[in-house]
């Protein structure tokens, strides 16, 4: 039987989603807990690889398994042996065929920065710390020309091996509640630091050192040094992977 | 001179606000930061003892000081000897008569509840989980029985010692966003763990195991026995401590 899981972590202890040789993986411990529960070794496919410190709400991975507990119990089983910093909030059963990272049809990620001239106490594992004043003005006007359909090799880090860097962004949201800045990326998928790349580029926006107007300039350059900095992992969060025939795994 | 600190912190890894002789404070760290920007041993006074594992948003705390660095400066010095965990939000000169707690005309604190069926990875260390489900029409009945002037001796854990226990609650707030329950309770002033108790005794009023109509003849009993639980230390954020004469202290 084919169980698909919902899961939320926070990353700042692991070494990212993926396992390693050398590191404590989200999967990893996952995997770990499976075995203390069915006495298996099971692989767990993930939709998205996040990468170290990154956090996810709602990543979703999939595994196979010959076990009598029923599908909607397994979260609570998993649960039980994963440390409190890994959740499975959902697990059912889907079918045999349902692949959990070929089957996504789109992601939603979110990042935080905290605007303030000091640095967050709570939530220091969990944003970005900028104390600059940001131009939300032009931040927006260039969210409007990232979004589409675009080569977004100057968004890309180096060493990404993908077929193409192509990917169409139907939405970016900035919004602002006191000094926590709020981005929502939602595309049918994201090139390897593509979020955090964004991010600092709507940044260098936002403190004037690239023009709004640049960025139709910049994606058309292919040309990774011409946009911002990649921004730090512990502002980024997996918020949701997007399916097209499982209704089910939106709960 | 004397200067009033805005401070925020992380409470999990402390024992609380206040110096003990076995266990690391917050008052303690900042004592040390200060020691190392000024050379000399200060002590400093906060505007409420926060419990081990409480959070601060903007507890106050005043000290003199005989110092060359500017008092709006002062944070910057005070946050580079500080652990990431506390933050000093603003600092500056107020009159040689200013108290941070004897001045102090209110307080507001937050609780929150993640309300799910199993605990949040993200969340667990600055909110209560509670998997049931919670009926909020009654619990903003019963709140409403708790506004105003009372003796809360019911919603005070023993060994208090204080003068009188009538206190003003000005406002209390439950608001529900997804599975994020917030709490805020705004008055002239808290017993110890008064909070933690009424929150308790909401969920209980949530879960049907208390009346709505009841909260008065719990307060009436004057007997902490009644009220509902104390709830956990790690949903509770001091989030503001109000002053009659020190606009400035709200920036």
């Amino acid at each position: 039987m084919r169980i698909a899981a919902i899961i939320s972590y926070d990353g700042t202890s692991y070494c990212g989603w993926q396992k390693q040789e050398n590191g404590i993986s989200v999967q990893g411990k996952i995997e770990d807990a499976l075995f203390h529960v069915t006495g298996e070794k099971i692989q767990i496919t993930g939709a998205g690889r996040t990468d170290a410190g990154v956090h996810a709400l709602g990543q979703v991975a999939h595994f196979d398994i010959n076990c009598s507990i029923p599908p909607e119990k397994f979260s609570y089983a998993i649960n039980s042996f994963l440390p409190a910093d890994i959740r499975i909030k959902e697990s059912f059963a889907v079918s045999d065929d349902f692949h959990s990272r070929f089957d996504a049809t789109g992601k939603k990620y979110k990042y935080l920065i905290y605007n303030s001239k000091h640095a967050s106490a709570l939530l220091r594992n969990f944003s970005m710390h900028e104390p600059r004043c940001l131009d939300f003005d032009s931040m927006n006007i260039a969210a409007e020309f990232l979004k589409g359909e675009h080569d977004f090799s100057s968004f890309c880090a180096a060493g990404a091996q993908v077929k193409s860097f192509v990917r169409e962004l139907y939405d970016i949201e900035i919004s602002v509640n006191k000094d926590i800045v709020e981005f929502v990326f939602y595309g049918n998928g994201f090139l390897y630091n593509m979020v955090r790349i964004m991010v600092g580029t709507l940044i260098y926006v936002g403190i004037g050192k690239i023009q709004a107007e640049e960025i139709t300039t910049i994606i058309e350059a292919r040309d990774r040094t011409l946009a911002g900095i990649t921004v730090p992992p512990q502002g980024l969060f997996l918020e949701k992977v997007y399916y097209k025939k499982l209704d089910r795994i939106y709960v």
